[in-house]
């Protein structure tokens, strides 16, 4: 475990995709297409790894299921980027719980969003994270996802929560650029403290503006993409930003955006992993797979984008 | 277990009040104020008792705890009452999990809302129940409870899951009377079906207007007013309807209303029960009990409606 | 205008229909089908007349035009029911203006839900009731309609306004009981001030529970059915009270339930009366009429209902 | 009126700053004041004006008032640069009304957010459209404004609309960055349709990555600001981009923040031109100015930001 310290730089920077979790059934774990995922997408270059995100489905999944999946992904990866795992609860004693086991994996460390079913204020979310940091064994990610949660981290109470001790950074999935913005300056006296982007749409000029990196899910299907994105941002090297940037709005306009479904991101995301022969397309309840006609455009659409051969 | 069978019968009537869930801690039972409050609200004539809704804030319990209550409130009960138990779960595999507990501890039957961390769509949430009532050992009742779940029972979608053996009923605790009013006409073939009003300010008209009974979170207070409310409403007895309604009001602008949360309804119910010397007020996280200040506003509430004595 | 002071008793009770605007086109008056509707209306014995409303259109339509409409109905219904006019406008000035032009043409009171482009908070919206008074002419009803207007008068709110010398009444549009029934103890020193229901599905219960009146859309198409409702809710008639509400239920999930829309409610009550040859299904943008498949759903319905009579 | 022709390039670029309107009462005008603003925006050398916006509090004005100050503005800008009208409305006809006075005022063209009462769905705004633009004789500007119009111009209906003859660009102020990106390739057939951010916080990251301008609030402070922001950021200059950045979100994060008010950032603005002797900080209702305790606040931080000296 000793490794993981090493490896969880401070700030957190880079590229650092949430993974889809690869299932043969509901409560079934898809071993070898989870072990072609990760090397396909530590291939990449890829900076860290965030399993049990929303992306990974996790509130859909039995902890039994989110136990095993953290353990063969950590026992997989080795150390060779820093393992994240979102511990998003709306049981504080279960939080706990699946951190302990993150921790006895080798997991980096831990990442959660408000509990989301009560809708807690700010003063509450902050007293949460005030009693739940002492229980945790590695350092904390906070994960801003106000859509799924019903609660906002909101910029005052970001800057609080960099001072507790173990808590190291945060990723935003509002999609508020000016929220990102206004993090910031209220953040200056904390230079550890990551600023994580989870919406690849955003990542470039996150990065170009003084973010450290990105929770993308295109990162499953091609890593190298975000990643060189990433860097050509970190350069300053705005042609290849342009560029690249198109490239991250053609997937997100294409293969997010088959049917008229809520669903339609992580539908899309699985049915091209299976296209691509990585892992199936098995979704957790409440969800279930694209049927014939919607896969046969996201295979048009992997076409187009050059990621799959055209039969 | 037969016993059950025969104390749900169908459709359910009567008064069901959403038990709060004593506590001493994050995760101990108060197990002395549990049986304290159970017959405290048997001693009122209630027709049933739900374990693990809302009011029992469920989703904030680790699972131990959850089945742990269980067991303790069907022993205690031991079938003078059916005894209800949420479900709701956002993994499938979970409440099945509790389902299958809720069943050996000898339940009569379970509430389910939907899933609530991914917004299902109207078809998800039909096939959801289609995939989950076979692996149900006991009737299954619908929760409506769109402001927590993001997701709605949509009139269509109820009365095709009134079809679906192993379904039972429906309590809507969405506020909404309109809706209440619509399902009616549509489940006028489903005569078994019990639809159940989860909001104690509405019960009256419910019952008045054709429904069979209510889910009152007050029934853990002076659940014998409740009774009277509903018994007033089944006889058509309008004055003693409005006379009743009308502390049944006095209840929901005092003891539910101090503060400006969220969770004033849960805090206020709590704390007025630890003033009664029934339970103690401990709230799982993300809430808190009330101060001193608040927790006086509660005790003259109480004396003023003459639940508890002046000093 | 004398005649005013005298027809609008307070409270004012019974039923008051929200006129819909019959139009040729886009800026121009069906006169012929408004007098139709206004003497079909009258003709079920309501007992007031409420123009440019949500139903009316109001905010669609020219000022030019809500005056001339405004000129027209009054100087139609020559006193024999009060004529409340609505003057919900995002512009102070503009609210006054209808106002002033509704005295002359001889209204009996104006009605007004909150500004709808800025979001004001309850003080501001006490302030502006406090401004706004003093320059009306005429008694004013408080119009509660969250969902289009995002802001709703609170309780507390209406209480302070109740107070307020002109303020007369509030019209419930927000469909949620529980605020309805909050008002009334709120309001027991006010004797005089009409509460009335916006939601015609409700009105069963907002009378019998002690609300005084109902603004029922479907007033509009066969107004004695509401007007029935009325009475054997205030005579406490349960049995035909249920008999009644079955067949306002009946209209709500036939003749307001076509199509996807939004705007179905509006759509199918003026495609409704175009069907019974009152007036025109002209609707002002950015509404259109129902095309010919969904009118053949509506006819069916009004066939069924025994509205218009088969082919 | 040729003029209007020649000042409006297309696409139109650069800083477009939306102008709050000084009054000295609730329907007049503060002229002075007016002609301060004006030549104060104009002195930092801004691309182009835009009247009668959120920020200029269009909807809480009268009609007769709008007018007056379309024509001032007009006069007074004297084709210096092209200015804009907003015409946002939910009248159809009083739309069309104020674009005619525009046209005669001698704008250059208007700006039309959906209407704001009934939510229209996309087949019916493009409807609309489709029936405002030939009754418009100016080009028209969509502004999109989800959270005060409840409804989004969706991406399909703005490339759509870009075919509609006499539309030529689009504001965006509903925050979201991945919608604006989702504009571009949408529209790359029409390199003449304009590209506006709506949020200043998000202007230089706009630019930056292919929008024309931006329509910044703090133009009517600071206008030169906004005008090196974009010129940096069209000119690659990244660290001069972070360094006015930072200087931007200052203003948002202190200016637009106080209080607890939806209403913070039009106070804000209002009450800083006031401590900057520019205008007076009237607000047309529901609005109010800010009181003694806050105004010092908008000092201090005006002071702090070097905008106006210390006493």
């Amino acid at each position: 475990m000793e490794l993981n310290c090493d490896v969880l730089r401070r700030p957190l920077r880079g590229v650092i995709p949430p993974m889809v979790t690869p299932l043969l059934e509901r409560d079934t774990l898809d071993a070898a297409g989870l072990e072609r995922l990760i090397e396909h997408i530590l291939g990449g270059g890829v900076h860290g790894l965030f399993v049990l995100g929303t992306t990974g489905e996790a509130p859909s999944l039995s902890y039994r299921l989110r136990y095993e999946l953290t353990e063969r992904v950590c026992r997989q990866v080795q150390g060779r980027v820093p393992v994240l795992v979102g511990i998003t609860d709306t049981s504080f004693t279960e939080s706990v719980n699946i951190a302990s086991k993150a921790t006895e994996a080798g997991a980096a460390a831990v990442v959660l969003a408000p509990p989301y079913y009560f809708p807690a204020g700010q003063a509450e979310l902050l007293e949460y994270l005030r009693h739940l940091t002492p229980e945790l064994p590695l350092p904390l990610f906070l994960y801003n996802m106000p859509s799924y949660t019903k609660a906002v981290f909101e910029p005052q109470t970001v800057r609080a929560a960099a001072d507790i001790s173990g808590i190291v950074g945060l990723k935003d999935s509002s999609g508020d650029m000016a929220y990102f913005h206004q993090l910031q300056p209220l953040l200056k006296d904390h230079p550890d403290f990551s600023l994580l982007m989870g919406h690849e749409e955003l990542l470039a000029e996150a990065i170009l503006l003084g973010g450290h990196g990105g929770v993308c899910g295109g990162g499953n299907l091609v890593p190298e993409l975000y990643v060189e994105l990433y860097n050509a941002a970190c350069s300053r090297d705005l042609p290849a930003v342009e560029a690249l940037q198109k490239k991250v709005m053609q997937i997100s306009t294409t293969i997010y955006s088959v049917g008229r479904y809520e669903s339609s991101y992580l539908k899309g995301l699985k049915c091209a992993l299976s296209c691509m022969g990585i892992c199936g397309d098995f979704l957790a309840e409440p969800f279930h797979r694209f049927r014939c006609a919607e896969r046969d455009v996201i295979r048009r659409h992997l076409e187009e984008l050059g990621i799959v051969q055209r039969d």
